[in-house]
C-alpha cells in the first residue's frame, strides 16, 4: 500500500442502499440456541417442500457422488431437453439459473444499469429489489401490497414516455408472501397493453400449486412467447420439485431475450450433483403431484384453525398461509414477533412478516405431523395471550 | 405487447461485447460424436483433480442427499469456522463463493461499474475479462503472456493520476492457462507500491500445488491482510480438494472489503451439498498432500516427454503442463487444433490454447494409467506427423 493504513478503498455507491436478503432461521442457529434436538425442529419458514427430497432424487445423487470432482456439464443438455420437452418449447427457449433467483440476477443486469426503474407490487419476493438496487436501480411499488394490475398499469403509463420510463415489471403468480394469485386472463389483458422495450418478468415458482387449486391461474410459458416478445417466466425446482437445497431454476422466453441473458451467465452455474437431481426429479410427475395435493388438504386445517380463532388469513394458492391476528384480541403489542420468537423456543420455525402487516405471520404448510404440533402450540401460545 | 411484432426489446450495449468463456468439451459430447464408452474416455481439458472425488467426501454427500429439499444454512457458519482455523483470520476474514468465479464477479461489481478499468496479464484466466465486460469496464493487458510485474506496475502507474486510473489488478499465482507462478516476495515488493483505492486480486486457485513445488510462492492470506488493506487472495476447492463439481471458493480480505463483497453475494450461493462436500473435504489433509504429491510425480513424465521428442513447455507450478511445438518439425499447420481433434477421436480431450500460441497445447496432468495412454498416442500422433 501506498499512502499508509487509514482504510480508504471505495467501493460503488449504490451499495450503500443495499439491504442484505434474510433467510429463514437455519436449523443450526436453534439447535445452538435453545438446545432443541435436530430431529425435533420443524422448519415451516423457507416453504420448502415438506416431503423432503424424492428417494429417486436421493439415490440419483448417491449415484452421482463420485463425480463431484468434475465440473458439470455447462451444456446442460440433458436438462435443457427435458424442459424443453415438459413446455414444449424448443431449448433455445431456455435458460438454467442457479435457482430462479439467478434468472432475477440475469434480466436485471441485461436490462438495466444504474438510475433504471423497475416496478413490483408493495409486498413481494425480496429478491427484485435487492439485485436491482445492487446496481442502482430505482424501484418503484405499487400502493397495494397485494398485486393489482391496475395499480401497475397507471404507474407504467405515467412514465412511459418520460427518463423513468419502467424497464421490468416483476409479476410474482401467486405472489411470495402473501399467497394470492392474479389469475392467467387478467395477466394476458395487462400483458397486451406492455410495449415491446419493457421487459415483463412472470416468477412462476408457485405457479404448479396455483394451477392445482384453480385452473384459472396456470400460466403456460408456451403460450406467453407464442404471443408476447418481451416477457420472461421464470419457473424453479426449490418447491413442488423440493430441491431447494440444489438451487435449480430456470427462464423461459423468447430466443432473442434467452441470448441476451446468456451474456450474463456464468459459466458452470449449477452443480454436478444439481443437474443430476434435477433430471431425475423431473421424471418423476407423481412425487410433484403428491406433494401438491397433500398441500391443500393440509392446508384446510390452517383454514379452520384461523376461523375457529377469529385470526384472518389470505386466500393462498401457494405452500404457505398468512395468517394475520386481529390486535384488538390479545394483550401483546407486536403479536408476530413475539409469536415467532415463542414458538422458536419450542422448536418451531415459522416467518415473521411483520413488515407487511405487524400482525402477520407467514407458514409453510407443513406435514400432518407436524401442522397437528404448530398449531397445538399457536392454540396455546394465544389463549395465554387474548 | 403493444407495437407489434417487430423485435425491439433493448439490452445494456456492454452485452454486445461479450464473449462467453468456452468450457472443456464435455464427456457427453464425445461420447455422443465418437460413440467412445463413458469408461474410456479421458479428460484433461479442465484442471480437475484425477484421482475423483475423496472418498470421505462421497459418503459425506450420500449421508447429505436427503437434505437436498431444504435450503442451505445461508450463514455458512461451520465452513466458515473451518477455513478461519485453517488460515487463522476471523471468520468476518472470509466471503464463501460459487466458485472462486463468484468472488471475481462480486469483487468487479462492488469495485468498478461502466468505464472501470481492469489490468491483467495478456495471457490469464478468462473470467476477470469475461466479468468486465459484462458491465461495460476496460481490460487492459501486459503485453507479456506471462506475468512481469514490471509491465504491471509501469501500465498502473502512467494511469494511477488520470481518469484511466486502474480500479482492479488481478495476479494469477500460478497462472492459469500458462502455468508460471511470480515469487511471494516479489508479489510483495509489488504490493508496497499500489495505492489503497486500487484493490489487488490474487487468484491462489493452483497455489498449493506452487507452494509444494516451492516455497517461495507461497502466499499467506493472513500476513497479506496484516499488511495491506486493499487486497484479496481467491481460493478454491475445485482443484486439490477435487471438488469442481460442486462450486466452492473463498475469498480473504480485510473486514471492510468482504462486507463490501456481501452485498454483492447472492443468498444460498452454495448448495446445501456443497457444504457439506466442503466442510468434509477441509478435514482430510491427507488427500489434498497426496493429489499434489502424485501431481508433480507425474508431470515429470511429461518434461521427460517433451525433452525427448523436441517440445518446448512451460516451467509449471500446477496440475496442467503447457506443451509448445516447435512448427518447423511438422508438416501440419496449426498443430495445436490439429492434435486436439485428433485425440478427440481417440476419447482424448485435452486443452487447444492457440490463442495463446498457435502451436500450444494445454493438459492436466492425469493419473499414472491416463497419462501412458495420452502420452502413448501424442507419440503416435506427432511420428505421423514429422
Amino acid at each position: 500500500m501506498l499512502f499508509g493504513y487509514d482504510y480508504c478503498m471505495k467501493f460503488n455507491k449504490a451499495l450503500k442502499n443495499i439491504s442484505v436478503y434474510e433467510a429463514g432461521k437455519p436449523i443450526e442457529l436453534v439447535i445452538k440456541k435453545y438446545g432443541i434436538k435436530s430431529k425435533d425442529i420443524i422448519k415451516l419458514a423457507s416453504n420448502e417442500n415438506p416431503y423432503k427430497t424424492n428417494k429417486k432424487v436421493q439415490k440419483a445423487i448417491k449415484d452421482s457422488a463420485i463425480n463431484a470432482y468434475r465440473y458439470p456439464d455447462d451444456s446442460m443438455s440433458e436438462l435443457k431437453r427435458l424442459l424443453a420437452k415438459k413446455h414444449n418449447v424448443a431449448q433455445e427457449n431456455i435458460i438454467i439459473g442457479a435457482g430462479s433467483d439467478q434468472i432475477i440476477f440475469f434480466a436485471i443486469n441485461a436490462k438495466c444499469k444504474e438510475g433504471s426503474n423497475i416496478l413490483i407490487s408493495k409486498t413481494t419476493f425480496a429478491m427484485y429489489e435487492i439485485y436491482a438496487k445492487q446496481i442502482g436501480c430505482n424501484v418503484i411499488k405499487t400502493p397495494s401490497n397485494e398485486h393489482k394490475l391496475d395499480e401497475f398499469y397507471e404507474i407504467y403509463k405515467k412514465n412511459l414516455n418520460t427518463k423513468n420510463k419502467i424497464d421490468i415489471i416483476f409479476l410474482c403468480l401467486p405472489n411470495n408472501p402473501l399467497g394470492e394469485c392474479v389469475g392467467a386472463k387478467e395477466v394476458a389483458s395487462f400483458l397486451d397493453k406492455i410495449d415491446d422495450d419493457t421487459l415483463v418478468v412472470l416468477d412462476l415458482a408457485y405457479n404448479d400449486y396455483a394451477t392445482f387449486k384453480d385452473a384459472k391461474k396456470q400460466i403456460e410459458p408456451k403460450k406467453i412467447i407464442k404471443k408476447y416478445n418481451n416477457v420472461l417466466s421464470l419457473n424453479t425446482f426449490s418447491k413442488s420439485y423440493a430441491l431447494g437445497g440444489m438451487r435449480v431454476g430456470y427462464g423461459i422466453s423468447t430466443k432473442e431475450i434467452i441470448s441476451s441473458l446468456y451474456k450474463i451467465r456464468p459459466p458452470f452455474n449449477i452443480t454436478t450433483l444439481s443437474l443430476s437431481s434435477a433430471i431425475c426429479a423431473l421424471k418423476d410427475k407423481k412425487f410433484v403431484q403428491k406433494s401438491i395435493s397433500k398441500n391443500f388438504q393440509q392446508m384446510k386445517k390452517y383454514e379452520k384453525f384461523a376461523n375457529d380463532n377469529d385470526i384472518s388469513f389470505i386466500n393462498s394458492y401457494t405452500n404457505f398461509i398468512v395468517f394475520i391476528f386481529d390486535s384488538k384480541n390479545y394483550k401483546t403489542q407486536n403479536i408476530a414477533t413475539f409469536i415467532c420468537q415463542e414458538l422458536l423456543k419450542k422448536g418451531i420455525i415459522i416467518r415473521d412478516i411483520s413488515y407487511y402487516k405487524p400482525n402477520a405471520i407467514r407458514i409453510t404448510i407443513g406435514t400432518k405431523k407436524q401442522n397437528k404440533i404448530v398449531l397445538k402450540e399457536l392454540k396455546t401460545l394465544i389463549s395465554t395471550l387474548s
